[in-house]
């Protein structure tokens, strides 16, 4: 079978409310970057990717110029040496950076492609361990109210939710401390309870506020500081003695590789619209395994859940959507903090085309 | 002073001749992405950078939409300032790959601006060491018969040059030796011989081509194997016993530190128009001086040329012009294989832009 076509497409997908964190500032709509890969046989492979609101039309834009030449009549069943081909064609601008964004939207397009082609869900085509996955709710809730994070909080446990991340790095560590024991009032000890930095922190303030918060039974401390300090992640770990999560920002097995083996992370989060797709996303969770971690998502639930249902490793999915939900036919739902995979061919996504092209 | 406008465009460069090398295969052009920063004084820094055949036109439109919009109207002379807010603008989709080229390309042209205003020559500006600079002959020239290559290194000789680098990589091992040999017995023992792999081995092959030619005298092997594989750099030095230059493929600070605190690397070679610009590169030359390692640099020789001009720890300026020397009014002369930095304001390169523009 070859591709015999790959449309591209770029969105802005408005936020439904204004979200802030300590790094990326006031972030007001993503950029949601799409494709289309058409076989010979008229089956389609839909993939994507998502920017936190800068470098969307530089994707699209390599895609359309770099990527869609060397693939056109290519076999679209051999992914793994179709990716390696991108990887090499572009690697003197890559090895990082949005290039792998475009090579991750392609790739989910094409194992998509493939899934629909034998007439399989996404899940059981990697491996297929459990349709259950269990969620927690992600709040980007740095700016909110002690009283807005409360009431969010209510909510996200009225919803189901066993487990639920909330934001850290306002000004004063004090405040942290207190934003945490609110919430953690809140819950009780029953619940999981995971924080987020957002590589706010340097390595002594990440390891002096793990201590801080020793008695808050936290779950898992995320991103404490800048993703290139491995050795850095590494102290903060054994010095502040909380679980890291860590890897949204990574755009390789070797980034993954070299913070496991410095014995930095714990829950490593690859995302899977920016790691390199679900080829990269699959050998993570291997690499994982083979160093008794587990592994949690980050962000485009919809497509996490199906990794995460098919490897044994698996930790929390991230319910984060971005606004996307509103664009999605069959978004995913959650009950009592648990998603099932779907049963659908492919990864079962489908836009609502007409709802993006009037935005 | 202000920065006004920034102008861009994008260019084809014809290579003079096809070239290859063992991993980026048949280029028969590069890409040129240059950058025109107006203040509101009315004057103009250059900035540019290249690839070899594949993103620049993304890195255009990385600039056009998403770099520009952020630097229109701030202080043009706090370049430290605005480097960093490049980095974080484009963190999510950056952090390496084409993001960095296109930061690299503005950071060149503020350098140029700032130092147009002061009336001084960029060489001066970041310090100033010495006006010379040692140069070397960089040839593509793996696929050359073994009389094309004593040509060429002939031709070499005649022009000056002290020391030469040619390509190595063929199929057999055994090959690649023969050619060395030949090189090297044309040479003679006074001139310096780096080789240079184009990251095509694997470490167990890097190792067993460092002993076979360890007789031969090279001055440098360079880029064994992919960028990515740290120790693997570390065990290629050590136990092959060759000085490695690499760094052509790094984007940030940090990929250089790790390379130099594994051991790995003898001649670090950043490259300004990839590495994060002028502003990165002289931060890469201060970790190598505080290592007690000189400096060697990639491509784009009329800005390197300044560069190492500058620092008190520069090893030789790679001569390798890409086909661009036919588009530069003032292209850098080398005499008895020595550079100099010219003294003209900023960088001192003029692009013959109508010739540019009839490409």
């Amino acid at each position: 079978m070859k591709i015999k076509n790959i449309l591209t497409d770029y969105y802005k997908i408005p936020l439904p409310t204004v979200m802030t964190d300590s790094t990326h500032g006031v972030m007001r709509f993503f950029e949601l970057i799409t494709v289309r890969v058409q076989d010979n046989n008229g089956n389609e492979g839909l993939g994507y990717t998502y920017t936190v609101g800068a470098g969307g039309n530089a994707i699209r834009n390599l895609i359309e110029t770099d990527i869609k030449p060397i693939l056109i009549n290519e076999n679209c069943e051999l992914i793994e040496n179709l990716w390696k081909k991108m990887w090499w064609h572009l690697h003197y601008v890559g090895r990082g950076g949005l290039p792998v964004l475009a090579i991750s939207a392609i790739d989910i397009g094409l194992w998509d492609l493939k899934c629909k082609s034998m007439k399989t869900p996404l899940w059981i085509a990697l491996g297929g361990n459990c349709a259950e996955v269990k969620a927690y709710a992600g709040g980007i809730d740095l700016q909110l109210s002690l009283d807005e994070l409360l009431l969010q909080t209510q909510k996200n446990i009225k919803n189901g939710f066993k487990a639920i991340k909330m934001k850290v790095g306002r000004e004063l560590l004090s405040e942290d401390y207190e934003r945490v024991s609110e919430v953690r009032n809140l819950l009780g000890d029953d619940y999981h309870l995971m924080i987020d930095a957002n590589m706010g922190w340097s390595v002594e303030k990440a390891i002096k506020a793990s201590r801080t918060f020793a008695n808050l039974n936290i779950y898992w401390l995320e991103e404490p500081t800048i993703p290139e300090d491995v050795l850095g992640y590494s102290r903060i770990q054994n010095e502040g003695n909380l679980p890291i999560a860590a890897g949204e920002n990574f755009k390789s097995i070797y980034e993954f590789k070299n913070l496991i083996n410095q014995g930095g992370v714990t829950f490593p989060e690859p995302d899977v619209s920016n790691c390199g797709g679900i080829t990269t996303w699959m050998k993570i969770a291997a690499l994982a395994e083979a160093n008794n971690l587990k592994i949690t998502s980050h962000g485009v639930h919809d497509l996490h859940v199906h990794l995460l249902a098919s490897i044994p490793n698996s930790s929390y999915l991230e319910i984060h959507g971005f606004g996307l939900d509103n664009f999605i036919k069959n978004p995913l739902k959650i009950h009592n903090g648990i998603a099932r995979a779907p049963n659908s061919y492919g990864h079962g996504i489908e836009f609502k085309w007409d709802k993006l092209n009037s935005i």
